[in-house]
């Protein structure tokens, strides 16, 4: 239900064989109470008036130009709202802030938390055919897609499944080495990226390709693929039937690079000697990777869905002296099964997560998730909805729903209570 | 004069019998010509050109979607706009910040001062029916109305109320302990706010209750209650008569809350011996308080207006060792007259506010202003304005106008003269 | 081709005769490739998705009111958009942060890169008749006109004049003075403006004439002079022909000004000594003026232009003593010659621009750089552009393109490939 504000000016001075033009402002407001729990010594509760418990808030600005002959450009730029407490730019899900790749959430200029109003969920110009669409700017990567479109509560809100957030840090600090991927990993969008999308209507056939720049200055030294990387996506959907794997790559080189001992062959900016090739593949190594696949089956009565995902950030036994730190390993897996069950006006929502880091020698961090919620909705646009979740930890996961601190007890329970509007 | 962006393609699409929908655009960009004076050995003049002498600058986007049955959901995203500068978010009148209620001015996450734009005046989404509105987000606090309504210069430009002024921390630093307060309790707006509104067609009796989280770790201490509070107003308008009083409370525990001896009767969090219930109390006492009344009269040649509020957050004898500033102690309170009387296409503007602090032993710092303006309006969204007070400072109050350095003389000339245009 | 979001329902409200009354959403997304070059030990190319390559990228909203009787009031907001990696107010060309006049790039508040969406750009509100308009906020100086409209690249993307890079610090900080300027005068727009614009039709001559405020605090000390400034353009344009010249000057005194001996006759604030005329004279001189000229003549096969122009911030002999650096002298000159040639649906642009400084003592840095590309329009909305240029340092100048890093050899070399699509 989106706003389309029709260019009576400009329909008017092209003459009335122009072709359509408009520009849409569309949004999402959605307000929810948050509560999480936990127990033991040590426990807090929290309570907050939070947002996009259901939808993520957002304010965007999009728009089509047909070129003729099949050609089309388009825009699209979308940011997220905080409209609990009016900022914009919140609450975007951990990790995906793209450290490497693009600005910092901690460097001012950056796409960061809380900023004022900034594109951060989308921002590209494309150019498209018979042939496909080239997009440019920031977008999600081929890799978040899988995550999100195959989980029942579409990574918001308490709900918000395991593997998103365990790769991307929410495992938590203690005693594992998964919790650093969120920092580095380009996991939920990129920016700086190049994509290529199929056309549709190739029997059912969908993929995208892309390749997002770290836009670090490049003379041969490795520190300067840093945020650089690629990614791709392959799907299937015919009738109720609906699955895609994808795999994307992000490069990380050690923060930082010695320079001194640079892990390049040929470098012709410090003039320092090439490091071994044992070197240059522990170097390699440390590139943050993940494939994932997902899929979904509408009975009619109730969509079943699942999906599984690794991520991957090896350091072979040549890396001392490489820069890349000790802590530096870490390979994590997940899977998730759910489903969204219709109920007159409203939707049913369940799912089980799971999410697990082989740490090397110690114990392996894992959490696993259950989460249970109903949309109720009031139109298309309006929708209550509640959802619980709880989460259980082991060997020092540290997962917590909806802010709250965990205690001696591994377990934390969330609850969301609110209202999404869209327009 | 809004505009409403007419959703013609969705309505189109919706069939013609489909309930109406609209998105609308809205602002004001204000501007004047501001010069400040002060006079005395030490003092400082001072020309800018600022934004919202007479209207506050803003832009925003608002809707509302009719659920059918009498309900309706919309929702209203409104930041503030520095339209003398380029920035957004900036010029909030001083101690509107929220501090503990929402996000920090000195976070660059927050809500704060020139950050880019941020939905910081209003960011809300609500539910409406026959029995009222519930309304989620960012909003004005109740007991902010009666300061903005019954002032004739709505409190914007340089002839703002002190009653404003004085509990925001106008009344400066030196000797008084009313500064701190505005960056301590919720005075202008609340985020993270839960607001029930009363319906129209009560017979004239209008009303809300809102309650906002401080949304801190709860776990028993005190510390948790930091930023949460309530209040409520009810008024009466009828003909030419309008009046309303309003009250509201939020919490304010002692920063930082000892670890060690935390105010609380039940701790499970860090297991510390519990205060006395004379701590208890003491803590409480701490809390920031506000309520006044105001109301006004229509003769139909002028109205006549006046409102009286009162603000206190006190510290009983009891409060050593509590963790309580023992500056904490505040009492203000002030009044303010003024009038509004048309003439032809315009409108005079005057008014007399004064405030006070009651700071226990030593002198009590107040402030008078006279204030004298006039509105030419050349269109209902066009108007020219004119506005010059005079402060008096009394007792090491500091008010001074439109950003003039105090000189050894306590008082303060300040002019406004400015455009205000509305779309 | 801007969209006009016709109110409809005001106009139905308003009744059939009313004003006609609209508010227009605009934008420009431009996103290119940039590729930049050096050589030499300790060079270091880059690649990167950057935007404005042919246009700035931009969102913003206008609108016009009737006023009647030939009046009419205005309001433009209008923000740049870093779309490539969804932040907004980002690369703004360097040196126009107006450092002194209005927010600091620095200072989270301010019209800064990369905040959230400012309306930095452009933020007015006017009122207009047959005598001109009056507009009021931030916009561009009068200064800046000359080297942007007679630049064939239009000051965006790799082929950016020397003469806007040079003035704006681009000449780097070995051994020239003019670095500092970009962050002193005020190159490209002025915050706090108050600018009158001459009426239409008067023959083929226009003109403006502004006047920036510092907002400092005036009381006598000359430190409240920074960031003040004014300036005017007068220009003719008949036929093919087009011409203009320019004029401006922004006030800086050197920081800090010594609250010991301030640079004043008259000094009330702290009764300090008085400085002597020649301290006043030499303070005087470190103001930022510069001037320049432009025209262009249209051929039919190729638009010709070119423009002139000089900056200066010197330092007289007498400044020992007075706060000012002895590194504060500058002055600086450069031209650049350029051509539009229509291809079909397409345009080649091509300029020589170069840029120099005269250091003193010293050898002066100087740079020059050839220029050329391809416009190629889709649609009157929708253009593919590829650019080239190059540019060569003398004696110390450090100019490089699209962020490559210099090595030992001088030059540098860029490129932009991009897509420029308006709304």
């Amino acid at each position: 239900m989106k706003k389309s504000l029709i260019a009576l000016a400009v329909m008017a001075a092209a003459g009335a064989a122009s072709a359509q033009s408009s520009v849409t402002l569309f949004g999402i407001v959605d307000a929810t109470i948050a509560h999480g729990r936990a127990s033991g010594t040590g426990a807090a509760n929290k309570t907050a008036l939070a947002n996009s418990g259901y939808n993520s808030s957002r304010i965007g600005f999009r728009g089509t130009e047909d070129l003729g002959g099949g050609m089309a450009a388009s825009f699209w730029l979308e940011g997220s709202l905080g409209n609990d407490d009016g900022t914009a730019g919140q609450r975007i899900p951990v990790g995906n802030q793209n450290v490497l790749n693009g600005a910092s959430p901690t460097n001012p200029n950056g796409v960061g938390d809380g900023a004022g109003l900034v594109f951060n969920r989308r921002s590209t110009v494309s150019l498209s055919g018979g042939w496909g669409e080239v997009r440019l700017g920031r977008d999600y990567t081929p890799s978040f897609w899988n995550l999100t479109v195959f989980d029942p509560f579409g990574t918001n809100g308490v709900g918000t499944t395991l593997t998103l957030v365990g790769p991307a840090g929410g495992l938590g600090t203690a005693g594992n080495a998964m919790a650093p991927v969120g920092t580095r990993g380009v996991i939920v969008r990129a920016s700086n990226d190049i994509g290529y999308f199929l056309p549709a209507n190739l029997g059912g056939f969908y993929g995208q390709f892309n390749y997002w720049l770290g836009e670090n200055t490049f003379n041969g030294a490795n520190s300067a693929r840093d945020g650089t990387g690629w990614g791709g996506r392959l799907g299937y959907g015919a009738g109720p039937f609906n699955v895609a794997i994808s795999y994307a790559r992000t490069a990380y080189d050690a923060t930082p690079v010695n320079p001194v001992q640079p892990i390049t062959t040929t470098n012709t900016f410090t003039g320092a000697v090439a490091p071994t090739a044992a070197q240059i593949a522990a170097q390699r190594a440390g590139d943050f990777r993940t494939w994932n696949i997902g899929g979904q089956w509408d009975f009619g009565v109730a969509k079943v869905m699942g999906h599984y995902t690794r991520e991957q950030r090896d350091s072979s036994a040549g890396n001392a002296g490489t820069g890349i730190p000790a802590s530096g390993e870490i390979d994590g897996r997940g899977w998730l099964l759910g489903t969204l069950v219709p109920v007159g006006a409203g939707e049913i929502r369940a799912s089980y997560s799971t999410y697990k880091i082989d740490a090397g020698a110690g114990a392996d961090p894992r959490a696993r998730q259950l989460a249970l919620g109903y949309v109720h909705n009031l139109s298309k646009r309006t929708a209550l909805y509640a959802t619980a979740a709880r989460v259980q930890n082991r060997n020092g996961a540290a997962v917590s729903l909806n802010g709250a601190t965990l205690g001696t007890a591994t377990s934390s329970t969330g609850y969301d209570l609110g209202i999404r509007h869209s327009f």
